[in-house]
Order: C-alpha cells, then structure tokens, then sequence
C-alpha cells in the first residue's frame, strides 16, 4: 500500500511563489544587514545538547528537539533508568545533540569558540532555521527562520541608535510603513524596583504593568496589591499608569520619577541619547515609541529593549525584537563581553505582507520564454537559440517532449510565460524563429538575433 | 564551571569569508538552475519517519539522524520491549520524525502531496542541507548541502542533453574547467546482463567492471569467473575490458557488442542521440564522456546515469551525479512518473575550488567605508554621511565606541576596509569629511557629496 504523504505538524513546504516571496524578505534584510557592516557566519543545525541545555529556562529545555544517538543507543543504558520510565532522565542517556532552538546561543558558543580570529567589536548576523517543539498556531511554526544582527564587543550607545535606524530601513525597503519600533531600557526598569523600594518585586510589577492596555489602570493596581507591593509605591509610580504623550514628554516624566534612582536616571539618560539623535536624523517610514511595560526576557537584557509590532490593523504578534545583554558569551567562559541584537521573525513578516499584499513586486521564478517542441530536428534547431538565450541569462526552456500543440500552449498560459517560440520546418528552412507575445497573442518571426532583443 | 565549547563531529561553523565563498557557489548554481526554467522549492528539515525509513536501504535507515518524541515520550512505551534493549525496535516507539537525509525522496513526496497545484512537467531545484550519520572524513560530512534539478512527469531526452549543459555551464561560470561529465544508462548495462546470458547477474558483473581501473582486466576476469559469470559471457564482452578511443568509438563499439539485445540496443540510440546533439552544440569547458562502468545506485535509475568527477589531479570523490528514474513518485501513490536529474554537492565543490584557488574574484562581506568615532559630537556629523552611503548601498560603519585612535585604525587594517573617514572639529566647523585611502595612505578632505562619489 502507498503511504499517503503528509508533513509534520508545525513544518510547511514552500512553493516555488512562496520561496520566491520568502528569498525576497531574505535578501532585502540580508542587503541592509551588509550596507550596515555585518558580516555573515553560520552554524551547525544541532549542537551538543549541553551547549543549548538549561540557557531558555524550564520550558525552553521541553521545547528543544533531541536528537536521538545513532546505531545500538540502548546497549549501555542502565536498566534501572529504563525501567524508571523517566522520560527526563533517560533523554541524557540516549540523545547528546539537540536542533538550535534560537541563533543567539550558537551564536555566543561561536564568538567563544573562535575568539581568536575574531576582530572585535565584531558585528555578525545570522539568517538560518530555528526549531520549538511547540504548540503551533497562526504565526507560530516549529521550524522557522530567525535574522539576526548583533554586534559583541562593545558598550557604545552608537549601535543601539543603529539598530532603529537597521529596522526602519528593512520594514521600509518591505514598503511595510507604519510599523512601530518600541524602545526601553532595562536600567529604567531597575530604577523603578529601586523606587518601588522592593528590587525582588521588579518582574511582578513590569508584569502587571505589561497589561495597562487590557485592564487599564485600576485593574493593573489591584494586581499588583495582590502581589504585595505597597500603596505608597504604587502612588510613587502613579505617572506610568497614564504615560502618554510624545517621547520627549515621556523622558521627561521618567527623569522625574526617576531622580532619586541612579542606574534609573542612567537609563533615562541612556534612553534621551538616543530618542534625541533619532529625531535629528529621522525615520524613514517607522515610528519610535518609548515603551516602559517593555521587558522581553527581563532576566537577559540588561541596556536596551526592542520590539517591532506591525502596522496598526494587522493582527500578528511582533514581528522583531532584540536588546543589550552584558555578559553573552560568560557561559561559555569568556567574561565582560557585551553584546547588543536584533532580530527579525521571517515567517511572521511574511504574513503581514501577504495581508497587505505588499509582494506584487516580487519576480517569480518562471521562464520568460518557452521553445515548443515538435520533434527531435525542430527541438534542436531551438536548443541552438537556446543555448544563446542562456548565456544572456534570459530564463528559458524547451518544452521537453513533442507533446501535442494544445498541451504544451497550455503549459506556457498556466505557467504565465510571456513568450513562446514555434518552429516548424519553414522557420527552420528560412533559419527564422515564430515568437507569440503571450499577451497580445501578436506573432512575429525573427531572426536568433532579434529573438534576443525582443526576450531581454 | 564554564563549558568548553565545542560543536558535533561533521559538523562545521562557517565564517564570514566561508559564507561568503559558499553563497557564491550557491547563487552561481541558483541562476544556472533559473536560466534553465528550473523552480525552486522547500521541504522541511524534517520528516514524518515513515517518508523516510526504507527508502534508502538498511544502511540509509541506520544512518537517518531520528528525533525523541517531545514530552514524556517513554510513558506509553511498552515496559518488555525497553527491558528488551532492542534499539531499532524501541525506536519506533519513541521518535516519529527524522532529519532529511536527501532531497530527491522529500521531493516526491512534495510532488505526491501537492499534484493538484503543480503543472507537469515540472522543473524544480531545491538547495537544502541532508544530514547523515555516517563517519566522517575528507569531503565527507554529517550535515552537508545537496543543491538539486529534477524534471518530472517527462521522457523525453531533451532534458537528459540539458542536464549536461547545465553541469558544463555551472561549472564553466565557477571558472573550474576539465570537469569530466560521465555518462551511461541503465538500458546498456541491463543488455549487457542479457549478453551476459544472467540477469541476475548484472551487479556482480558491475561491480567488477568498476574495478577495471584498479586491478587491471585480468583481475576483472578473475573476479568474474570467482561470481559465477561464465567464460563465454566473459568472452564476448571483453571488448568492455579495453574500452577506449572517442565517445564515438565506444558507441559503435556497444552498438556490436548489443546487437543481440533489444534494450542495450535501445540503450545505446539514447546514449547516441545525447552524445550526438551534445557534440553538435559544443560544450564550454567539461569533458563529456561515455562511462560503461557507472551504475549509482544501480536499482534505482532506469536510463541515463550522471556522474561528475573534478579535474585531474584533485583528490576528490564525485561532485556531481544523478540519472533517471521511471517511478519516482510509485512509493507515495502517484505512478508512471517519469523523473530525470541531477545534484551538486556543494561542500565537496567548495573543497575543489579552494585547492585550486578559484575563490579570487569573490567579493567579502566587509565594509567599505569606516567612520572613526572621536566622541558623540564627532559621531553624530559622521552619522548624516552614514545615512546617505547606505541609502546609496555603500556598506559603511562607524566604529561603536570613541576608543582609541590607534585601535580603530588596526580594526581597520584587520578587516582590510578601503576607506577611513576622520571627522574631528575641524571637519565639523568646515562641513567636510577627511577620508584615507588604506592601499595608499592619501588623505584628502571633502563634501558629503565628494565622499560618496569616491567611495561608491
């Protein structure tokens, strides 16, 4: 019995128009990555389980695929384990390599790996497939594509600027206008724990904070009397619970909420520099937007925090995020060195433009000109133009076999190839070539030379 | 205790130069196959174990890297069949998915699944990378690229000529010429069995005959006559033993040596017909040559049989190959699929080109221009250039942080980087640019307007 194909869940083939809308994404961000400076590398699919093990936390440990050992995997098992049935246990004993679960990990084992060829500050990006064994739904897939640009090696505040300048270069070169960069600064966040007089509440606040939009102010009140923080603090921050206005009015709010705090007045200053030198070089087609509930793996960031959210009316998570982390690649042994990223979602870009329509740009991959093919001395008075077609890169093909007429008119209508040349024995004894302008159904012959100019 | 890292044996991280030499195979590859009508498309990097497992043979299944169920995948297995430690068994009870493996079974399951929405025949190419467990060595990896043309749902022998310009044409553009493009088909071997008077006997007789280079044709003889062929059928196909002379020579001397036989007859009018139009045509810079001994996979391919071997000298296995199938599709519910194609193995072709120094003209991914950064003031002017030479797609950057002149000038000597521009006050107060020449040490101050024009 045949099998019926299927995929698995989570994983999706692409179409020849799909690949051709995706690879438009790729290179436009690839482009911009380049024009910045960043250089590309690679890493392996999977790494060494302990390479990617514990560094997402609880669940991101479940979500990693593993990959099973190969050949007799089980013969030295211990059959106490086994019989323990304990799933957990069991995996390090039988799996020693797991799928890349995000670029940013690879990335640190590599900057650790290869310090010694490296020029730092090194500005790398990566474009390459991640894999979640998590649950799928609409913007979310267990094998998707992260771009990533990070820049290790340096504190300077210069990059961080690069970075909303990057985005609104890549959304605006997409024609994606109206998307909103959002900016923060872990150090604002700590000045407000500092504030609060309870650093130890700083996640159950920016939590509770997260959800103004939904329960508005009353309720993000309740919420975080419920989690112990006191009602003085919570009227010292009053302020963040209608912060409104433009980023200038903002700033000023946060410098004097935050003028008892230190490292906060640090972030505000932090966060002032770079709003002030966005405004005097503009944005193209994005907004900047200060965001204080923005926190985004809070225990990793440690300056900057971006996020990228679409144009207002599509309905899709963020489609990039990214921040400052101080200490990347500590885990792997290197210490003191800072690194400041951001990301791209591919897949996630790639619905939003299909909602918009936003590809009628796109070239798909077909060919421009279709040789029909009557028989083999017809086929190879074509393949002689052919051959020349080719070498001027005009994308072109003959019909492989002598097919009936009707059939293979048909596959250049179906296929929307723009033109299509007939050879029969008079075009061969007059060395001619017929060519049907597929849209205007016109017909004309010409000689080899002219079939060159009219195709290009 | 910070962990050593360290990535899987066969496994490879690429820098900045390799990606940049690798993508310039790939892309040279990608417009060959676009040239040539040929589509792209995508599979995932993993599939459902069953479109895998047997198609590749015992050792194929033994060498698919599986993937552990997510969860608490050893809580429905049975408890007597993990005491009974059989790997292979347990391993259907706990991994449902696998890495590809290659790209030619996902691509018939591809056409399978998505009959309805394809229009035949159909051309399609697919550069993605095949992972196996096999042992590592020289051109030899556990995750590699396959770059793949297929035609389906044709028989026509216009496509087995194309592939042969194509191959040329790919490796004429890589500048790597005497490639040697070696052709056979299934029909001629399958004529010689009947010749041979055994068909059963077709693989040991193949296998043989392979050696011919090795161990000379008495050891051939020997070899044969220890497999049961008989003296007779040894006989009559000694002229295979000293095959030499032109593609031309070899034709007639097959033509003889199968006249008795239908379908080596057959085999060697296509073999004929692709010889004949290709020595018509011309080809650029491969050899092409007729290959008696080249069997691939022997039960799979039907008709023509490809195999590309580097130049002379290089130590290298195959760098190309592929052949024609006439049920590709059977195994997935879709019969009487006629497919043809062939592979580039991108990792072995990279190792070619980089002993035979053909990487010279590829550009690498660095910038052409560095901004030295002096202070904020400083950074900001120079920040107004930086905007306007990447919107003219100058690749350009300002160094992150104010550190010390001298280092900044080694960053850019390191990375090889063209131009230096200074801005100091006096720049500023003059609303000019400084710009150094690296190769020549010059220096010259201009406009905005100047410094585009010199660096572009």
């Amino acid at each position: 019995m045949a099998q019926k194909p299927s995929i698995p869940k989570g994983t999706r083939d692409f179409s020849p128009t799909e690949v051709a809308k995706r690879n438009y994404i790729f290179s436009t961000i690839r482009n911009v990555f380049e024009t910045y400076g960043f250089q590309p590398i690679e890493t392996p699919s999977f790494e060494n389980s302990e390479t990617l093990m514990g560094k997402y936390g609880d669940e991101g440990d479940r979500l990693i695929f593993k990959i099973l050992n190969s050949g007799d995997y089980l013969n030295k098992v211990d059959e106490t384990l086994l019989a323990s049935k304990d799933s957990l246990k069991v995996t390090a004993s039988i799996s020693e390599k797991a799928l890349r679960y995000d670029l940013t990990v690879p990335f640190a084992r590599y900057v650790v790996q290869h310090q010694n060829e490296i020029e730092f500050p090194f500005k790398r990006y990566q474009m390459q497939p991640v894999w979640r064994a998590d649950r799928p739904q609409k913007g979310r897939f267990r094998e998707f594509y992260q771009c990533d640009a990070d820049v290790v090696g340096s504190k300077g505040l210069w990059q961080e600027i690069e970075f909303v300048q990057l985005y609104d270069a890549v959304f605006s070169k997409l024609k994606l206008t109206g998307t909103t960069i959002k900016l923060n600064n872990r150090k604002i966040l700590a000045g407000i724990a500092e504030i609060i007089g309870e650093a130890d509440k700083l996640i159950d606040f920016t939590v509770a904070l997260d959800k103004l939009d939904k329960i508005g102010a009353e309720g993000v009140t309740k919420e975080m009397l419920a989690k112990g923080i006191s009602e003085s603090a919570i009227e010292k921050v009053q302020p963040l619970f209608h912060f409104n206005g433009t980023n200038q009015e903002k700033l000023n709010q946060l410098q004097v909420l935050l003028a008892d705090s230190v490292e906060g007045t640090n972030g505000v200053n932090d966060l002032r520099f770079v709003i002030d030198t966005i405004e005097i070089l503009g944005l193209q087609s994005a907004h900047l937007t200060i965001d204080v509930t923005l926190a985004r793996g809070l225990n990793y960031y440690t300056g900057a925090i971006y996020e990228v959210s679409a144009p207002k009316g599509v309905q899709m998570g963020s489609i990039g995020g990214g921040g400052r982390y101080d200490d990347l690649t500590g885990i792997f042994g290197l210490k003191d060195m800072s690194g400041v990223g951001i990301s791209f979602g591919l897949d996630r870009i790639y619905l939003v433009l299909e909602e918009l329509n936003l590809f009628d740009t796109v070239e798909l991959p077909k060919p421009k000109v279709l040789f029909v093919n009557f028989g083999d001395k017809e086929a190879a008075f074509c393949m002689k133009a052919l051959v020349k077609l080719r070498e001027n890169n005009v994308k072109s093909e003959l019909y492989p076999d002598s097919s009936k007429m009707k059939k293979q008119m048909n596959y250049a209508n179906k296929r929307e190839i723009p033109f299509v040349v007939i050879v029969g024995s008079s075009e061969i004894e007059k060395n001619k070539y017929t060519v049907k302008i597929m849209q205007t159904g016109e017909q004309q012959e010409c000689s080899l030379e002219e079939l060159l100019k009219i195709t290009q």
